[in-house]
């Protein structure tokens, strides 16, 4: 068998070990009973560390060289997927088994520290846990920034965001830190002069949420032989190739909060389910980076849905669902209500004008923690100064503070800046793929979704890992990611005239 | 590190891959979409496949030679396991990794077909993938039985029923195929001069149903913290070590049939829930084998829980759930209507007097087909046949024929004996455990299985794989597995004056 054909069958293989693990951690996020969490964290940590003795075994490295020596036989697809066997091949050979095992092990156990840690407000109790996470954590990325020839930060980010630096998101950063307050201040005043929302009163059974979320996934064109709904606490879309499984969590006094986390997590199951179906198995058909993905949930979410004429084609929804009507039930009342700017404590509940201050306060934590400038003992306090200083919160307590999270505990760090990196790019896609097809707008007010859809499948989703975020971004919309799309964006939703 | 200690490292690593594998065959039968069906095939394959390598590499022989030499340093527990790892080790080396990837493959591929063919009754449609899993179950058989020095359908049971072989199953068999039949006829001609029992009126809703199975599974003792219930099509218990996960199907015309399988399945997991703590992801801790496994279930289902004494905890919690009072709902009519005999078509439908006949038929037929004494193409007639022959039936369509069962697509070759063999245990344990224990029926009126649930600990569910299965049994019942206790059983229940 040719080398490269070795390294397909072998990545497959791969491809269904990390499906396999898809499936268990969507089980323990949602269905899971707690005695079975120790089993459960032994059982992904096997899994990965089966994966990456694969990944990393003599005979892979062998047919990586071989292949690559007859890389000129390949066409353009199959010379992208070998490259990206490499790239996931000097991520995974840079890191030791056992370490890849143990910090698997203690996210894992941190995790289900955190659950009650927050649940009782006591950091004190996640500490240890928390510690020993982020101990390999910086562990891995001074082994992977060795490899990689990248800082310990960068190194963890490439495993999220490929390509993406600390050089690229530092000036991006600043621009967002120096004209989001201006921004917020501006889009409070005008709130405060307009009228408020009138007030949707519950309670809203869950089951007519939950049959309103799957019509709009529906609309949306979710494919439910290839995937499902379900519920759990912190809502997240996972599950394996051809079975994503996306979440939301009801709150009968809100109906908002539910549908909106549906559209944002359909938003990444439109991702997943439209990736490049001859390469699903492989690396090249994978989605391209966390950053994407959030543009992704967020052009559905934030881009496509709190405009006004989405609330043209959801009013008559939630009146039938809920048996409502009255003014507070119309398409303009309902888009007020679900378009407020509002500093809050909590990042998963924050508007998109506010949202970004709890990222850049996240990402400076983590690359300080990471750096050993900051003591994880020392988080608390950091956290709340750093919400004072964005946001001119005072956290009462840890639960609404650094513990409302539980990327840190569960071993995700370098991800945090994905998510307005994610929300950049959403802004610049939507203003280009309006311009291409003019009628998105229009669609959604009738909930057909296809030309917005269309447009994605073809510039997004069907191009797998074909290309980098930076190529994707310039051939899809003629420009490397900035933040102008994004700051033009809101400034005509909340500040303008 | 000491060999042995290697090994039980290794035996760790590999029963998470199984637990993994549980939970996500689990899943399988519950909530996957079926676009992702082939998706899941191959992941368990490649799990499968990566078990296999682990349990036959040549460390793994290493060590077990090395720990076998080295014996005389280990305890009674430790050389128990020793001596089950070198059984698995034997079981697997026997068989080329490839042949066990290729056999998980086809069996997932024939499960998938085998639910449009039965849906269907369209045998032709299921019988190139029936074929192609039985070429790969005699090749398994053959090379298994080469390497174990048995035969070929011997080597498949063994793999079920550790020790188990036809040797020893023929003379049982032949002893309840002389004298069922009879008992089946005194049975039907007492029913006949006694009243019949009056008609439950439905529907019974879902959630009442499943109120009472929980109520049920609580007085049992199963530890919901380690657990769960949810539906399938086909009930069963699987899932993982500390996450037992049964299931069963409700049907609103009949509520017994819910019911009787959470019962069913709550003795299955019972015991995965009683095995012994300290070795639970060792060997020596699983399970001895299927026929103990299901004497289990039947010691609950059948034995404790078709009893008067039963009836009389029941008939309040179904009175209660289903708001029914009068006759009907008397202790003695729910009693009556659940101690039926009557031949019929579907095997796990059958009353436990009719229950051998189905077993005899797919033991002849999976023995004749193992030893291509049967061709798969006559798999129908011959079943129809067997049904005229043993029950007096005539099968009108393969749905109510060869199609009802999963087990010959699923992979399941040599696995049917044990339920009657079961049945046969669990007669036995129930005599010894009322001799030891004369509260035990008494307790079951009031809902307190305690006492039989403590005799099960001691003497099966604690001793995991400590003993073989004929020194369990001649340890907790004085004997040999035998008919005498199960015919005698029958007998009084049935046939009695």
């Amino acid at each position: 068998m040719p080398p490269y054909s070795v390294l397909e069958r072998r990545f497959a293989r791969l491809d269904a070990v990390s499906d396999a693990a898809g499936i268990l951690g969507w089980d323990c996020q949602t269905l899971m009973p707690d005695g079975a969490a120790d089993g459960r964290a032994d059982q992904l940590a096997v899994l990965r560390g089966l994966a990456h003795e694969l990944l990393t075994s003599a005979e892979t490295a062998d047919a990586l060289a071989a292949a690559e020596q007859s890389a000129g036989d390949l066409d353009h697809w199959q010379r992208a997927n070998l490259a990206e066997m490499r790239r996931l091949h000097a991520h995974a050979a840079a890191v030791p088994g056992d370490l890849v095992e143990a910090s698997s092990r203690a996210a894992s156990k941190a995790e289900m520290v955190w659950r009650e840690a927050r649940a009782e407000a006591d950091f004190g109790k996640l500490l240890p846990h928390l510690s020993e996470v982020l101990r390999l954590q910086r562990e891995i990325g001074a082994v992977k920034g060795a490899a990689l020839g990248l800082g310990p930060y960068d190194a963890l980010l490439d495993a999220y965001d490929p390509g993406m630096r600390r050089a690229t998101i530092d000036p991006l950063f600043a621009q967002l830190r120096a004209r989001l307050p201006g921004l917020v201040a501006r889009a409070r005043a005008r709130q405060a002069r307009e009228p408020a929302p009138l007030p949707l009163h519950g309670p809203f059974p869950v089951e007519g949420q939950r049959r309103v979320g799957l019509a709009l996934m529906r609309a949306l064109g979710f494919d439910f032989t290839r995937g499902r709904l379900d519920v759990s606490l912190h809502p997240f879309c996972g599950g394996a190739t051809d079975d994503v499984r996306i979440t939301t969590r009801y709150d009968e006094a809100d109906f908002g909060r539910a549908l909106m986390g549906v559209l944002h997590e359909t938003g990444h199951a439109l991702y997943e389910q439209g990736r490049p179906a001859a390469w699903r198995h492989q690396p090249v058909g994978k989605a391209r980076g966390m950053s994407l993905h959030e543009s992704q949930s967020l052009i559905v979410e934030m881009q496509a849905c709190r405009t006004r004429a989405f609330f043209e084609f959801l009013a008559p929804l939630v009146r039938e669902a809920f048996g409502r009507e009255g003014a507070a039930w119309t398409a303009e009342n309902l888009h007020r209500a679900h378009t407020r700017v509002e500093p809050g404590f909590i990042r998963v509940d924050a508007d998109e004008a506010t949202y970004p201050a709890h990222i850049l306060l996240r990402y400076d934590l983590e690359s300080a923690m990471i750096a050993s400038d900051l003591a994880v003992a020392d988080l608390p306090g950091a956290f709340d100064d750093g919400m004072r200083d964005l946001l001119g919160l005072t956290v009462p307590d840890d639960r609404l503070g650094c513990l409302q999270d539980i990327h840190w505990p569960g071993g995700a760090w370098g991800y945090f800046p994905t998510y307005t990196l994610g929300a950049m790019a959403a802004a610049q896609m939507f203003r280009s793929a309006q311009a291409a097809e003019p009628g998105i707008l229009a669609g959604v007010a009738a909930g057909d979704f296809s030309r917005l859809r269309g447009w994605l499948r073809a510039h997004v989703h069907a191009k797998g890992s074909l290309v980098g975020t930076d190529a994707l971004m310039a051939q899809a919309t003629g420009a490397p990611l900035g933040t102008e799309a994004f700051l033009a964006h809101l400034e005509a939703r909340y500040a303008g005239a």
